[in-house]
Order: structure tokens, then C-alpha cells, then sequence
């Protein structure tokens, strides 16, 4: 096999950019024949147009959606629908090693509700920072609606860093929505319910159940929610539903809609009609409008406050007395209550209405300021008059829902569930403009940062609870369908439909992608969660074993492609601790960690420490290894954990008797070993070369990749040293395997080398005219390139050159393209064939083509020293 | 709000296919321009028109990837490449209730380790079912690398069935590989360590660490594996890596390689070379090639095994003294072996050598027989001549690891993972054809049903282990690159790149959608983990709490959209299960469950029972609802869990005193209720009668959509039985609320029927003439249906008829839309001007577009009586 390793130094100078290969199209042919084949139209055919991406082409536009009831988030890119990352957020997940190391254990410790674990989440409203209304591309984050919590994602790494839980809710819906500059969030209530944690009956309801809306403060300059500065206002039990914060003209004003003002509470189990239809009986529900500006300076004074659960909520009364709580009938039912981009209207659908409702932010503040009331609730809140609230209303159909603005003055997009459609319309002119029918039931819409101050348009999605029959069937249990809306033109124009494979996701939010600026490694040791050096932080050299009774902790390295150290030997009962650091610092070079049998898991990006704990309760010999594929040697990537127990006594087993090598046989493979080490040295010396002579340094992607391939290189002397020490001890084994792990450096060196050389030589070479193109697509697509490689030879000699190996070299070449055997008895050729015992075929080349070949042929050459 | 129902009830007839909009594309410049903004070439739009599904188009093949770290397995569709669902698999899941209902606990509950949860797995290799060496969409199986066991996925409802844990392993990677009729299942160990559960030093690797391959006896017709049936051939710890079973030819046999042939085991921590330097040091590794049809047989008798953990091993020698165990020298580090479609090929490729060795099956068996050993190894294993046994070998490239085939003969596809290339090649006449550039280094590659007897050749998908710069950056832990390639022509042409959004998936297999034939939904009470009908089934009626001493057992129906019972009142301590009953029959109509702050939760998909278990251990006030959004009303599908402290005193806190409606009142509000439903109700009937006189019992799809409408609609008399009754008792409060619950029905039956109206009208529509359909195209884009709806009064009148309405309808028309305001004085113009308060704009339609709208409402005229 040492051929292997020849091949493997012949191949190091030549891969290239041999199959970059652009098929022709168009004109041809050949997309005629696709949508036949397929049975695309012609307007399919467009709108597949408007949502393919090459590849490696990014999406203008990301999508940060609820996962629903998997507890996390999903984000993926518009136009494209590729979903490019489930972020773990309330629910275990071990890819992320997310509840499986100690690091995100404390996360999600922080999400325990009255010292119960809550493994998973509802996920409901994500909702991203913002700077001036508008967003900012830093923080994002997302409720619980099951288990009231908020979670706090950093947009920098997109991990979940906080999780907070409601102390006095049981139940939320209407969060979590942040405020204009993002210093408080919204949280309002779902399903009324008593603050304190004790028992109340049924019969109680109105007395001792209530809703409310939290008043979360938040850092936006640290990214986390300050539990002690935040409050909450206690609300009637009309069953609270979803919130919009007020901006610019109604900043310092908070909305939330209602659905049981009847305060109907069920119970069918004795006789009565359900809670469906006692809920909805009445025309109108409760749009409560507050002034928590106002009220978060009231809760300052204790007098004001109650504190129950050890936080502080604004009774009611309190509010009312203060001029900052309010109400105004709504349809019947409400979904969705979104605030327009200039803050004066607001929005409301009912989804037992046929008609959007737009309220005019002016007319309530002056209704306000009269004390224009039309009445009281029982609790003693003001209400206002509906009629003289509203801008207007306008029919729009069956199950009205939700609201997204677009850039256009008055345009907004709003969804129908009974109807499946989305209905353009204008809530200024009140005038409906155009309506798409989409597939099926739709909740939510999402449209570009469309809830803010500066709207984007371009595209809406549907956010559709059913698919039904839009996907292969895969069992009982469909996914959802998320449809893209293109609304550049007047009609909305519905071109994809994208499967979610994971959870029902509620409501989504769109940014523009060049407003984040995510990174791809951490600064060496960090802990990802605190963004804090962490206490595990272990640089090459420093990994150790530490035992202080029956606590051991390991310091470890991760890099391509072991584990520093290789075995850990414990006693039974001890407690376990192995902090891991990645010393990679190439982008996207994860190393994953877990001991078998364990139930521990990591993921250790780059400059990360990730941490796993465990008790050895179980005797026996367990691997532990890398769980991704990080390198070619990945596999080999492993250690073993030893558990013994200490009452135990152990023999040796020691007996079988493997052949050995003698001194001479071992001195040989070591001369060998060492031999190949020098040879393939010389070939990523004339690649460095190559990199330096093409001045590398200039291109930043390619700059990174040459650091990481000298990274790996930069590891070699170590191991010569040890290498060096081992032949002055005589023992050629051991030198031998450390000369073997100087290859395996030059391995990786040259992976990282080969593929830096690849981008330097498409950045440094000379443009192709559009003649030697075609000539490329041509000898890519008439099969020359299935033996002929640019640069190497291959099942066919190399062509580099080809031009200048004979007379008249363009005419020579064209006419053994055009007929080879005319030329089988020449010389030249002859001992080809012989060489590589194949006779070059007729391809049956037209004269245009074999033309273009020419002109790429000459490219070739005028590139050569780049192949 | 009386409008908002009256609305609701003229829109239940007019919502149409108004909507169904092709935009044209192609001819007019509109793909150019797309072409232009996107920066798309030509091969682009080809590649976009290759991969794009129309909405509603289903794919051909379906994929089942390994979901890596994850635990679960995906699913996705080819060529669309559009994830359709992450099942469940090892880590609990709470979206489709795995691990939070007591079905799926039980399953996961059978992977346990040692007695200890197991609550995620490094999911490998999937394989499917085969019978005569096809696939056969019956069953799919995976391992986990971690905690080594294997899972059946039962594929008529996508659902995990079966869990089982190798009981003397300590990790595996070599599996899950169905045989040819799917009898036996191979899953070869990784990671050597003792079989036994105690600890043994490192230092006694060799005699006491050991490999293995354990044959799992699998029954096809019931999907399940037969533990007991079941056992494992010893082999030396040489690190067994992947497996194939032999087929037709070979079938009987199987074959698995390794990559530490060195025995090497490490040290870096005490100065030695690391494992990737010491198992990589020798040119070879062995090939085990095993008759595990006659250890099958050997292992019968209990003097052949020796039985440890419980299972049945049969020993090394046992295996040689059979002549059922040998091996061949392997290229260096060997990842893929595959056999081809025949039997008589085995293609292996080590990733340290850069050519894929074709080994002989015939050459093999002539070897065995005539016991042409080339010697044995220290186990006295039987070693083969590697050349010998070869066919051939070929240069691949740098890197090589897996391999699929093509339908074409000798053709196959192999992945290089350092050249980040699929080369094609050929493994007969061992000539090289064709080769692409992947991004980034490629482990596993798929083809649909590719390493069967009858590959479908198509497509093959490279399943890169890295993505670096393909994707919007999500931060330092990146998103895997699947990218599809097409295999139909001479090159490879890769389409498109599809990020995994969660987990590193390591292996993936293609099946024909057609093959596949899940259920959507289940016999009416089944519990689906075990295909029985559960002992929680529960019809409508048969709702009930159940107590015995401390344990409350509840059983519940969900339907759209109540749960019953509403109220569940316990004492805190009390064990709490709840059996829920989806009791719908539409597909796609899924209940979720939870109970909040309690960590439970529950898919209920049609006919389902789900069951939720805990311990009422927290006093309170606990929402329970349903977390699907299921239909209008599903905020409304909720109840509350009561939680008394037996020890505990309450007094009722009802103070609060509010305004009752007086008799007469509550009379008008029956009365005004009543004739809302009795006017709804003839809307419905005008539904039905549309659908009666149109047949829709003839369109399947229509019929089902019906079906489910008449469900709604048929629990109706129920409820005016109850409504009667209370107005016998004088109780019109009650009346009100149950004639509420008849309009509910109503509205449920209505989403339902229209949807299968507009069904319907697609159906028995006349087709359109080219010229109309040119017109409708017009008519939308052109903004007509901004103020025009067709069959309704909108914005604008309703233009079903308008071409009789005027004389000489026709250019009456045309001049209209070509010159408005010319007519703004026509009486009848007037009129309409007034009652809309709008006038109709001039849209600049050009004559050929007015002259196909009046073609189109002419086709409107032909179908007047479908809008």
C-alpha cells in the first residue's frame, strides 16, 4: 500500500478547480425539456426562479420562527425556505448539547417552575430587539405559553443565554413583544388564573382568577431581563390574549386583546355547553389599553404594589386611579392587535368577524384626556366607546387574524383562517386591494421587520396550521406548510410552499441578514453562556487529571483529530467532571464529546469550553469519542473511561502472546516512515510556495484557511522532538507512531493547504474569455474531462501544454478531437495508448465546439503554473 | 356586531376560486428580469426548474436521514430537498409527545442502559426493509453509536415501535443493515471493550477487549426484533467499522471492516503518540467476511455460545472451527463496504489510501474452499490473500469512503472526503468517468435505493460534513450541506444545497414515494406505539373520572374544539392519568394536550388515544389545553386542573357582584341567537345543495371534505336537544349558550364545506379557453380584482352577468374599461358610483387584454352558477 501514500503527495499538488463545470442552458433545450419532464409552467418556472439559490448564495432576508410545541426556534432564509437551524431555546437538545453539559443545564435550571423541571416549551411570539422601533439585529426572544416564560437568544452566537419565569402567571399567550428600544418586553396572560399558587374553585373565578400583563425590563446593552426592576398589572379574567407595544406617537403604551369577557368557565362534564361557545357569545371583547410607562414609575412606590411571589404586581385599582388602564369593545374574539408603522393605528381582527377593526391611536388619547367614558367593567376600568376609538372598519372575510405592514403608506397583508386566504388591503382608504388563497387555515403571517417602524415588503409568508395534501404523506401527523407571498407587484403572487418537520410553529419575525453579524469562533476558553472565560479554560500542554476525594475533574483538549487525554481511569461512585476546550480556530471545526452509556453530550465549537458531569455509577470500560466528523481521522478521535470498583480486586488477563517486529524490522519501517514524512513535505513546501508566490494574503478567505492549514502544520516539531527522544531511548516503536502522527499533521495541513490553493487559484486566475468558457462547458459536458484531468495526469495524459507538444498544435489537437484514429499510428500517440491502455474515443465534437475547447485549452496554458 | 354574522353568512357562498392566479412568465420578459435581480445564469434557472415543486406537487423519492447527534431520524423529499418531518427517535420530543405521553414512554423506556435513561443517541446508519434484496416501504431501522442500540420505525405511520440495546457492547457503529428479506439485521461493534459489564485495564486490551457483530433476527411481518432469536459473533478488537450485507449471490454472508487492526490504544496523556497516529500506522486493515447463515444454525447449539448479559456469543473459534469467519487484508482505515446490486462485488475504500479496492465474491468462495489461506492473525482467524480475492483497484482521489450504484451496470458513485468530491467511476473495467466538486468535505453519499438489487439511479445526494461559507452564518456551530447532484447525463451536475438545520446527520437512504403508503389516521381508540386499541379509548358520551384510593384515572375526548371533561379537580398527591380520545376522522385534524407547569405533553392525531401520567405533587390552578391550532376556536379548547390540599381549609371568596341580564333580555338574546342559527343553517343548506347537485361524491378528496363537514354538522341535533330542555326548565341563560354551541357546529361545518365547495367548483368548472385564462391573467393582474370579486359584492359590483346587463354588453364593456370616466354619467355607472362611493379607474389595459377579459367573463357567465 505504499503506492497509497505516492498517489496521495501526486494528488496533493493537483486537485483544482477541474470541475467547476456550468451546464448550458436556455437556448438549448434543456429547460423546455425540465418543465415537460416535470410539467412546470411557465410561471413555475418564474416564481422557481425567484427562490432558487446557487449554491453557496446566501438569503437577503432570515426568519426567526416559534418551533411551537418542540420548545424551540426555528430560523430559515427567505426567498430560498432552507431552514438553516433549529435553536434549542426550552427543550433538551443534544446536537447543541443543550441540557446534556453543564453550561446550558444552567440555562435551562433557570426555567424550573416551583423546583420542577419543564423539559419542553410552547413556543408562541419570537420577537427581535429594537433600536428607534426598528430592529437591531441583536436580540431575540420568545415566550412559553405553557410554562409562562420568556427566553433571551443572542443573535451573536444564536444560543439561548436566559430564561425567565412568570411568577405569577400560569398561563401566557401575548408575549413576548419588546418595546420600541427594547428596554421592556410584554408579557400578557392566557388562561386567567389565581396569582398566588394556592387553590381556588371554579366557582371563585371572577373573585380570585386574574389576567394581567407583565412589564419585563430588559438590558439591551447585556441582553437580559431584569427580574427585580420588572412588574406586573393585574387584569380582569377576560382571558388575555395577544399584546403589541405602541411606538413613536403611542410609545409608553401597551395593547392587549381579550376573548372571554363573558368570563365563561366551562363545564361540560356536568351538562353545560362548552367553553367554545360561552366564550364567544358575546359581539365585542375587551382591547385593554395601558400606559405602562406610567405605571412602572407608579410601582415604584411600595404602597402602590402588592408582592406576591415575591414580585410586584399594580392592582388594578391602582392603575385605574393613575389614568393608565383602560378598555375599548372589540370584535368578538380578537387574534391580533399590531400596531402600525407610525404608532396612530392599531389594528384588531376578530376571528368571529368578518372585518378588521382600525383603531385611531389620536381619537383614544383624546377620549382619554376627557374622560369621554362610555361606561365602566365590574373591576371599575373605564371603557371607552368603541365607535368614537375607531379609524374605520372594512369587511375582509371569514376569520380574520393577524396583521403585517409593508413600506407602501396604508398597505397591510392580513390573514383569514376560515377563508385561507391573505387579503391586501389599505386601513387608511379602508379599501381592500387583492386577496391569494393559500394552503390551508393560516394563523399568523410574517412579513420583513414588518411590525416596525420601517417595514421591508418584498415577501410575506403564510404561516398555515394544515398542509393536508400539500407534501407526501409521512403518517398521521403532518407538518406544517409555510407559504412564500412575493408582494413586490400588485398581486400577491404565491411561489413556494416549505414543509416545517418539527413542531407547529406560531408566529415568526423576518430581518434583513446583513443587519446580523453573527461569529464563528469564540475568544479561547469561553463559556458560551456567561460569555465568561470559563473556570475549565485548558490550553495545549496544561491537560491534567485532578482528584480531590471523590470529585475528579479533567482539563481537555479537543483539536483534529484526538482527545487530550485518552483514558481516564476513576472509582465507582465518583463524581466526574471533564471540561473540554476546543483549540480549533478554523471556522465551522466542531468536535462534538460523549462518554457511551453516559447520556452526557457536547458540542464544542471552536474556542469553546464545554463541560460534562456525572456520577460513575455504572463499573466497566466505556469509550468515549468526537461526534462529528471533524477530519479524516475522526474515528480514531477517542479515549476510554475506566470505572473500577474500589472493592473490588482485578487480575491482569494478560496472556496472549502477539508476534513482535525485531530492532531491524522496526528501524526500517521508522527509515520508511520518516522517508514519506520528507516527500510529502516537499509537496506542501511547493504549496506554500504557490500560496506565497500568489500572495495568499490578500484574500481573506483564503488568508483564514492558510492560518488553519499552518496551525496544524505549526504541531509538527512537537512531535519530531518526542520523536527525536524516543530514537535516542532505542525504541524505534514508539518514534515510529510518532513520525506517523507527523504525517497525520501533514494530512490535515495539506486537507486545509489543497483547499486554500483551490480558491487562490480561482481568485489569481486570468479571466476566462467567453469563447474558453464555452470550450470548459464543452470539455466538461462531451466527456474529455472523464479522462483527461487539468493538471495531472489521470486515465489521461495531463493537457496542460497540449497546445505546444506538436507542430501546428491547434490544428493537430482539433483534427484528433474531430477523428482520434486518423492518428493512432502516430508515434506520440501510439505510446500513449500503450501507456495508458485506452484509445481516445470520438466524441462526435461539432466544429464550434471543438473551436471553444481550443480557446480553454489556451487559458489552460496561460494559467498553467496555477494547475 | 349583528353585521359581523351577517357577513359571515353571504361570504359562506361566495368564497370561490377567485384567486387561482397564473401570472405569465417567459415570453414577456418577467424570467429575464428575475434572472437579472438574482444574478442567475441560464444553468441556474435550469438547476431552480430541476428542484422547484409547484405548491401541492409531491416529490418521487423520500429520504430517511440519519439525524446525527440529534437522536431522531429526517425526512425529506427529492428533488425539492424540503425537510417533511424529524421523527422521534432516542431523545425525547415533546411536539409529537415522545417522551411526554406514556405510549412513547414505554418505547423510549426500552432503550434504558444498565437501568438508566438514555434520553438522546448518535443515530447512524438507517436501513430499509427488503424483500428480495428491494426495498419494500415496510420498515426502517437505525442505530446509535453512543448507547448501542437499534430502533424500528414502523413506516405506515412514521411512529418509533421498538427500541433495543446490544447487551454486550459498549458502542457500535457498523449498523443497523437489513439482510435481503429482512430476516436479520447486522450491527457490528465499534469501539472495543470487555462484553462483560466489569472494568479491565487497558493494559489487558487484547484479551479482553473485544468486536463483534451481533445478527439481530427481525420479523418482517410484524416489525419487530426477536431478542432471544438473536446473537453476536465475537471478533478481535480491531474496531469493526462499517458493514453490508451480502445479497443474492452472497447472500447468507456479511461483511465488515475495520480500522484499528494495530491494536493500538493510545496515551496521549503519558507521552505517547495519540490514537489517530497509532491506529493509522499500518498499509492494512482487515476485512471480516462472515457466513452468519450457518452461525445462525452453529449458534443453536448451547455448547457453541457462551451466554453473557443474556445473549448468546458465539466465540471466535467457533466461527473459525465453521469455517464461517475470515478475513482480508483492506486498504489503510477503511469507511465504506457496499455491495453491488449482483452480490459478486464488494467495494471498499480507505480513507488513508486513495483507491477503492473491488474485491470478488466468487474469487472469495474459491479461496475458502480450497482453504488458500494466506495465514491467520494472533486469533487464528483465517486471512485471505487481499490480492487474490481482488478484482481490482482504481485511484480515486484523495479521501475515499462510501459508495452507491446506479441502475447502469458497473456504474458507481463514490464520496471523497478529502477532495470534497463524488467522482463516478466504474467497478468492472475500473475505469474513472466523471467527477464533482461537493462543499465541503463529504462523508456518506445517498442514492435512491441504491445499494439494493434494483437502484434507481436519478439522483445521488452528498452528505458533506462541513458547510463553512454555503449559508447565512447562524452563529459558530454551522448547519451540515446536503447537496443534491443529478446522475441522469454523461457529467454530474450539481442542483442545489440544502442546509440540515439540527444535528450532523451521518448516513441517509432514498425510497420511491410510490412505495409508501402511510396511514393518515388510526382506528378509532388505538394506542399507536403498540397497534392495539387502548384501555383509555373513549367515545363521545363515555367521558369520565375515575378515583381509587389516590389514583385518578380520567377519561377524555378532543374534538374540535372542546375537551370534556373541563374541569378535573384532585387532591395534591394523587396520581393523575389522563386517556385522551381524538375523536375526529379528518385527516391532518391533530389535538395537541398539555397541563400546565406539569410537563407533559400529548399528540392526539385522528382516532389516537394519548395519555398523560403525573403526580399532582403542586396545589394550584392549572390551565390545560389543546396546543394544536386546530380550528377557529382553539383558544377556546381548554380546561383547568384543580389542585386541593386535602389538609387544607377554603373558604369561597364569591364578593363580587355583577349585572345580570334580566329574563326578557336573556329571552331576546335566545331569540336573537335562534334566528342567527336558523339563517346560517340555510346558508349551509344552500352549501350542501351546490354540493349535491354537482356530485361531489364523485371527487374522493371532495367526498372526504364533506364527510368531515357532516360530522360537524350532525352533533348539532345534541346540542337543540339540550337548548330545548333548558328552555323547558325556564333556564334561557343556559339556552343561549347551548343554541351558541348549534352556531360553533355551524361555523366548523362551514370551514369544512366551503373549502370543499371551492373543491368542488374546480372540479366541474368548463375548462377555459386559452384565451380566456390569457383574460383572467389580466383581470387579476391588471388590479380588476382589487374592487372586483367574482359571484360577490365587494368593493365593486359583482361582475357575474355584467355583459347581459347592458346592451351590446360586450363593447358596452370594452369601452368602460378602455375610457372609464366617459361613462361616469351613464345612469346606471351613477348608480353604482354612489352606492360604492367609488369611481372605477382607468387601468390602461391595452386591446388585446380587453379583449380577452370579456373571453373571460363570458367563461364566468358559462359557470354563473358555481360562484
Amino acid at each position: 500500500m505504499e503506492r497509497g501514500f505516492k498517489l496521495l503527495s501526486s494528488l496533493v499538488l493537483s486537485s483544482t478547480l477541474l470541475t467547476t463545470v456550468s451546464i448550458a442552458a436556455g437556448g438549448d433545450g434543456t429547460l423546455d425539456k425540465v418543465m415537460k419532464d416535470r410539467g412546470l409552467s411557465e410561471a413555475d418556472v418564474v416564481r422557481a426562479a425567484k427562490t432558487y439559490n446557487p449554491t453557496g448564495v446566501h438569503d437577503k432576508y432570515l426568519i426567526f420562527s416559534s418551533g411551537g410545541q418542540s420548545g424551540q426556534v426555528l430560523v430559515y432564509g427567505v426567498p430560498s425556505m432552507r431552514i438553516l437551524k433549529y435553536i434549542a431555546v426550552f427543550t433538551p437538545e443534544p446536537w447543541q448539547g443543550y441540557g446534556f453539559d453543564e453550561e446550558s443545564k444552567k440555562v435551562l435550571d433557570q426555567g424550573k417552575i416551583r423546583g420542577k423541571d419543564m423539559t419542553w416549551g410552547d413556543t408562541h411570539h419570537p420577537s427581535l430587539s429594537e433600536t428607534d422601533a426598528k430592529v437591531d439585529g441583536k436580540w431575540l426572544i420568545i415566550n412559553d405559553k405553557a410554562n409562562p416564560r420568556i427566553a433571551v437568544i443572542d443573535l451573536s452566537d444564536f444560543e439561548t443565554k436566559q430564561i425567565v419565569v412568570n411568577p405569577v402567571f400560569k398561563s401566557e399567550h401575548g408575549g413576548s413583544f419588546f418595546t420600541q428600544d427594547s428596554e421592556w418586553i410584554i408579557e400578557a396572560a392566557q388562561y386567567a388564573a389565581p396569582f398566588d399558587n394556592n387553590y381556588h374553585p371554579i366557582e371563585d373565578y371572577k373573585e380570585s382568577y386574574r389576567g394581567g400583563v407583565t412589564m419585563w425590563k430588559f438590558d439591551p446593552k447585556i441582553g437580559r431581563i431584569q427580574e427585580k426592576d420588572s412588574y406586573t398589572i393585574e387584569l380582569p379574567p377576560y382571558m388575555q390574549d395577544l399584546s403589541d407595544a405602541g411606538k413613536k406617537v403611542s410609545h409608553g403604551w401597551g395593547f392587549t386583546n381579550s376573548f372571554n369577557s363573558e368570563m365563561y368557565t366551562g363545564g361540560i362534564e356536568v351538562g353545560m355547553p362548552p367553553n367554545e361557545a360561552g366564550m364567544s357569545r358575546n359581539d365585542t371583547d375587551y382591547l385593554h389599553v395601558y400606559n405602562w410607562k406610567k405605571l412602572a414609575e407608579v410601582a415604584k412606590d411600595p404602597k402602590n404594589v402588592k408582592v406576591i411571589n415575591g414580585h410586584r404586581v399594580v392592582p388594578m385599582d391602582i392603575a385605574v386611579k393613575n389614568d393608565a388602564l383602560f378598555l375599548i369593545p372589540e370584535p368578538k374574539s380578537p387574534h391580533g392587535v399590531d400596531v402600525d408603522p407610525t404608532g396612530e393605528y392599531i389594528v384588531v381582527c376578530g376571528k368571529l368577524d368578518t372585518h378588521a377593526s382600525v383603531y385611531s391611536f389620536s381619537k383614544i388619547q383624546a377620549l382619554i384626556k376627557n374622560k369621554d367614558y362610555a361606561g365602566t367593567d365590574p373591576y371599575g376600568i373605564p371603557i371607552l366607546d368603541m365607535k368614537k376609538a375607531l379609524h374605520g372598519q372594512v369587511e375582509l372575510g371569514l376569520g380574520p387574524l393577524h396583521n403585517q405592514y409593508s413600506p407602501v403608506d396604508g398597505e397591510i397583508y392580513t390573514s383569514l383562517y376560515v377563508d385561507s386566504q391573505v387579503v391586501k388591503w389599505n386601513f387608511k382608504t379602508l379599501k381592500v386591494l387583492d386577496r391569494v388563497n393559500v394552503h390551508y387555515n393560516i394563523g399568523h403571517l410574517a412579513g420583513m421587520e414588518s411590525n416596525t417602524a420601517d417595514p421591508q415588503g418584498e415577501y410575506i409568508i403564510a404561516l398555515n396550521k394544515l398542509s393536508i395534501d400539500r407534501f407526501n404523506n409521512v403518517g398521521p401527523l403532518h407538518p406544517q406548510n409555510h407559504q412564500l407571498i412575493d408582494i413586490h407587484g400588485n398581486k400577491m403572487d404565491l411561489l413556494v410552499d416549505m414543509p416545517i418537520p418539527l413542531g407547529e410553529p406560531h408566529d415568526a419575525v423576518g430581518i434583513r441578514a446583513d443587519k446580523l453579524n453573527p461569529k464563528v469562533r469564540y475568544e479561547m476558553g469561553t463559556n458560551s453562556r456567561t460569555e465568561q472565560i470559563s473556570e475549565g479554560k485548558t490550553l495545549a500542554g496544561q491537560e491534567r487529571i485532578e482528584r480531590k476525594g471523590n470529585d475528579v475533574k479533567v482539563y481537555a483538549t479537543l483539536v483534529r483529530s484526538h482527545i487530550n487525554p485518552e483514558h481516564i481511569t476513576v472509582n465507582k461512585g465518583d463524581n466526574v467532571t471533564i471540561y473540554m476546550t476546543n483549540l480549533e480556530r478554523a471556522e465551522d471545526e466542531t468536535h462534538g464529546f460523549t462518554v457511551d452509556n453516559y447520556n452526557v453530550h457536547a458540542s464544542v465549537e471552536p474556542g469553546k469550553v464545554a463541560t460534562v458531569k456525572f456520577k460513575a455509577d455504572l463499573e466497566g470500560v466505556f469509550p468515549y469519542y468526537c461526534t462529528e466528523f471533524c477530519s479524516a481521522l475522526h474515528l480514531e478521535m477517542m479515549g476510554y473511561l475506566m470505572v473500577k470498583d474500589p472493592n473490588k480486586k482485578y487480575e491482569s488477563a494478560q496472556k496472549l502472546k502477539m508476534a513482535t517486529m525485531s530492532k531491524e524490522q522496526l528501524k526500517a519501517e521508522y527509515d520508511k516512515t520518516v522517508a514519506v514524512n520528507k516527500a510529502t513535505d516537499d509537496v506542501i513546501q511547493s504549496v506554500v510556495k504557490f500560496l506565497k508566490d500568489n500572495h495568499y494574503e490578500k484574500h481573506d478567505v483564503v488568508k483564514n484557511l492558510v492560518t488553519d492549514a499552518l496551525d496544524q502544520y505549526g504541531k509538527i516539531p512537537e512531535q519530531k522532538k518526542l520523536s527525536d527522544a524516543a530514537i535516542k531511548e532505542g525504541d524505534f516503536e514508539k518514534a515510529v507512531l510518532f513520525e506517523n502522527m507527523i504525517w497525520q499533521y501533514m494530512v490535515k495541513t495539506a486537507d486545509v493547504g489543497i483547499r486554500a490553493k483551490d480558491l487562490l487559484v480561482k481568485f489569481v486566475a486570468t479571466k476566462q474569455s467567453p469563447e474558453a468558457a464555452k470550450g470548459e462547458v464543452a470539455f466538461n459536458e462531451g466527456g474529455c474531462s472523464g479522462c483527461h484531468v487539468i493538471g495531472k495526469v489521470s486515465s489521461g495524459p495531463d493537457l496542460t501544454g497540449v497546445l505546444g507538444r506538436h507542430e501546428n498544435g491547434e490544428k493537430w489537437v482539433a483534427d484528433f478531437i474531430k477523428s482520434p484514429k486518423d492518428k493512432f499510428e502516430d508515434p506520440y500517440v501510439k505510446a500513449m495508448i500503450d501507456y495508458f491502455n485506452l484509445r481516445m474515443p470520438n466524441q462526435n465534437m461539432k466544429d464550434p465546439e471543438i473551436k471553444s475547447i481550443i480557446e480553454y485549452l489556451k487559458w489552460i496554458d496561460s494559467n498553467a503554473n496555477l494547475f
